[in-house]
């Protein structure tokens, strides 16, 4: 951290920042220039609250030097990690992974259908929602653990992975037995004591970036998972918020190569939720793939249009079908596999 | 809900959208203009997914014409709503209502001068946070059950309410004996699961505008707390999330006068988290008083520049003293009194 | 400008980084830590290109310590500076001046009819568009010179001051002798060659923040015109585009008091365009009287429901006649009258 | 135009309503439904101020149901628009163009070696600009029209098309012997009068998306331009502004497959603008060619680190001549050739 006094500061506030920062626990190199005198922060700076010291009188203003989070920081692993699951299946390797499936879970012929299809095209994950708390309380509202038995039962059949939204601590114990890998919804990003809770389980966790999160925070989130010694964090882009109507989200396709610098996780593309229309699905899936992600996270269901929930965004089976060889295409030409 | 099919739609089409829409339960009204046919949705459109029709064949968009949400729309209680308390203050009615006290409870002593200060200065209600997960895992966590008891005797100390920030269903039992107001932050604005148990209390509840969420999205969380019988729901502008960097968030101040054409719902303002910079609370809070704010909400602390959180957006007593005196001033100009 | 290397920075990359700064005219000061180098930049660093050096090779992250703008800082003039019109009226002191018209003017007999009312509420200036190229190619553009010459007309035979938009250079010598103040409009806020011969003329200019602009763009903006001997700026908050669809910009009233700590320029309000809406104007120009706006500038028609353009935005008469008492009332409990 | 009234609305302002729609020249078709009643209009819609109706008494809401722009829709031409230059290069087709060069031009050997570099990588334009008003007066401010001569002789040389940006009517005329394209930036996306007059030209125009312009702006700005009869029409995704800061614009890929639907016209994608970063250039050109772009526009310089403009987001000769390669192989996986 690096606090830049007011040309016109006083010794005595000079004195007071230092003294602040002392007590803040980290040590104090000043450098007086001719017209400003510039204190650098050394040490424990991580947890630092670098807007206390800009409120201070005399401060003119602070920046922060070294990251905030420690875990996650590209320097902490720099080769990269790769989350193995149990059947081998790798994200963050050469091979790009597919997950697919509906947002929510309906029936089982609906969930058996779907895991054939994604299996036969080369996906490796069947995702879907048991709990689906919706914007308004009068939309359907999930089949809860039934649900996911459903989606394990039909995994099984084809030799998939599960993926499934976690929404509560409670739900944690429960849903261990039935899936593969957390997954962390973007409303639930910075509800750290969930994220907490999942860094002391070993299973997977696949996060979210929040709609109005920076990459920033999308870090300083994983590092709570992290800190709890579970180093299995995928993070997500699944579009952001901005004044732009035409699709329901921005997918910001940049947060693939900035997070690789930022960070060693792995990051997936979740073209589904970042358009929010059945249309420009596979555009933005092929752009992500271009750009560098690990996983595709598609919204997929026989009878897209009359899906439960998302169908808007949801590809008819066949679309993905077409999809796959798109994306396997692009694959190549950017030197990977899927 | 008004569909728009495209100049060269088919009759197949048009069939298919209008069987989709009465699938839904809704009645269709059909007019066949001379370039354009136009399906209006009659009956109960409340639940309504809008996006599944826009991405149908043959569809060009798709309008909601009546409001997604009942209970909290001005039509339902059209005098508006005043939430009353045990002893007799109310949000909502001429009077506008102040609630001050630390971002986090720290200390007996620091509960305790704040709350004698706040109830001299005229507040009604002491805030204070017990449960503070931060952004990082770094940071003070907060002082749990044992920080709400010091607070819940701090403020029968002075005759003041409390309001305290409750974050997952677990807390919502302990705290009950603790607060006369629960908050719902920000982040929790779209933690349904955790709305829906707060419906089923009597307790009046303060919810805060997520960062990124529209008036409308705010209203549909009011809509979950409502539907479950509590009709104590208080608004909170808090500021939201855009491209300027001056203050740490924008707050939106047209939002209080917005809302009150929206809603029945009183709407309290809180510059402090509006603007994260302690300079800028006071304007703000002024603004606020002018615009219509039922009440206002301050992070105000004994020694505001040490404060274990949000030490930045944290006014000095003696600043909230004089700021009481503007906003009397200023409720006095616009017909009300504070 | 402060340069932080990397950890693992090589003496190669720390030297080409301070030669990059040497040729860039500043000198260098450097700070060999345990774990980190830091480059300090002394002298011009005004005009220095930061994003330069975060692509730099070693280079962790850039940060600027002191403004980008000299002339436009509070600290140029930290009196605050006084607009001084040719009849006396000042905008940035004690009193708040009210500038009022309609978006466009129409006719002799709509400008007549507006100044009266204007300058019988307590009104000093006359605002009126009449170059109004707009979104579509399709709607009104305009009455051009002819309509400056009925405003002129109106404002003398009411002795009020006359501000309108010039949107091209081409506009500056024709308009000059029908206006007392050049507005620069939201979409033209960093058209620089026009800010640059504004300059050059003693003419007051309105300067509009741009709706995506950050407050710093804005100051850079104001330095132009301050660059060229044109002392006489006044910066305007209209509103910014965010998320948010309720209203059509989301007014900054932040904006107002955080300029005041930035710059000596006044801040005018403007809750027309802040808003986009009739039923908000009032509460919006409420709080930015409040939160310490120097003027303030609303849309008024007679016939407003029809106005050729802004309709929806535009006060009747009668109301802009409500409002200016409102307003006076808040301004005395600010200390200021109006 | 949809006009939904309230319940309560009365057969008075119902007849109001009517009567505006009719005076704006539309013809009016009424629902009477149970609840409500809704309001259509019919006829010339495309220059309607939607806004004005939303504020009349008794009305609940307004919705476009037909576009507001006519010659830029893709009904006006459904087979796509292709621009051909005067060398048989075309923009819109099976192949993808790439236009490069520096920000600035700035000397002799600069672009005569930039233009040998980049028609040798497979370029067919020479991009570079000879105005550059910067947002800080500080700053290096172009060559002017001896730089547009140098760049022309450059491009000679090479067979290459020059495209230069345009920032004012006046320098239209000069410009048109030294460009085959011009380009309008960001800023001025919205200067109506500089967008009609080069609607009166026959030359190319490369459009650039405003910083906070939504597509339909995009669209209706382009309309500005066809309606003059210049039919010759490039768009261009260059970044907007959001709330995140790890890049200076987020690049809206989604934009260059929505355009598609929405338009007829031809969309270039410019990963320099969109990201702002050097290391995040060549993703993003690779994502856009994904996506569907029709041309890439991108900053390239044979000294990048040293360019007198926007050298943190400039390529490298090299690095351009790497991504060349890699672009084509993602060109022939959708199918394209580049």
């Amino acid at each position: 951290m690096i606090v830049a006094m007011q040309e016109n500061a006083t010794e005595e506030q000079i004195d007071a920042v230092i003294s602040v920062m002392v007590e803040s626990g980290v040590e104090v190199h000043r450098t007086t220039g001719e017209v400003q005198t510039i204190l650098a922060a050394v040490g424990a700076t991580a947890g630092l609250d670098l807007a206390k010291f800009g409120s201070l009188p005399g401060v003119l203003n602070v920046h922060r030097i070294s990251s905030p989070y420690k875990l996650a920081g590209r320097g902490f692993r720099p080769e990269g990690t790769v989350v193995e699951f149990r059947n081998g299946v790798k994200i963050g390797g050469k091979q790009i992974a597919v997950m697919a499936g509906p947002c929510s879970i309906e029936s089982r012929d609906q969930i058996f259908e779907t895991a054939k299809r994604v299996k036969a095209a080369g996906g490796s994950f069947l995702r879907g929602g048991a709990f689906k708390p919706r914007s308004s309380p009068y939309s359907f509202q999930g089949m809860g653990i039934p649900g996911l038995e459903l989606m394990r039962a039909a995994a099984d059949a084809y030799d998939l992975l599960v993926v499934s939204e976690v929404m509560e601590i409670s739900q944690i114990e429960p849903m261990l037995p039935h899936v593969d890998c957390f997954q962390v919804g973007a409303r639930n990003m910075q509800n750290f004591n969930l994220l907490r809770e999942l860094g002391q389980t070993r299973k997977p966790v696949l996060l979210k970036r929040g709609m109005a999160a920076t990459l920033e925070e999308l870090l300083l989130s994983a590092e709570y998972i992290l800190s709890g010694g579970n180093y299995n964090v995928i993070l997500c882009e699944r579009g952001i918020r901005t004044f732009e109507t035409a699709t329901r989200n921005t997918m910001d396709i940049s947060a693939i190569p900035v997070t690789k610098k930022l960070t060693h996780l792995p990051m997936v593309a979740d073209p589904s939720h970042g358009t929010g229309r059945r249309d420009m699905v596979a555009p933005l899936a092929k752009a992500s793939v271009a750009a560098g992600a690990d996983a595709i996270l598609i919204e997929v269901h026989p009878n897209a249009d009359k899906a439960a929930s998302d169908a808007a965004q949801t590809l008819f089976l066949d679309q993905f079908e077409k999809l796959m060889g798109e994306m396997k295409a692009i694959a190549t030409a950017v030197g990977r596999s899927l």
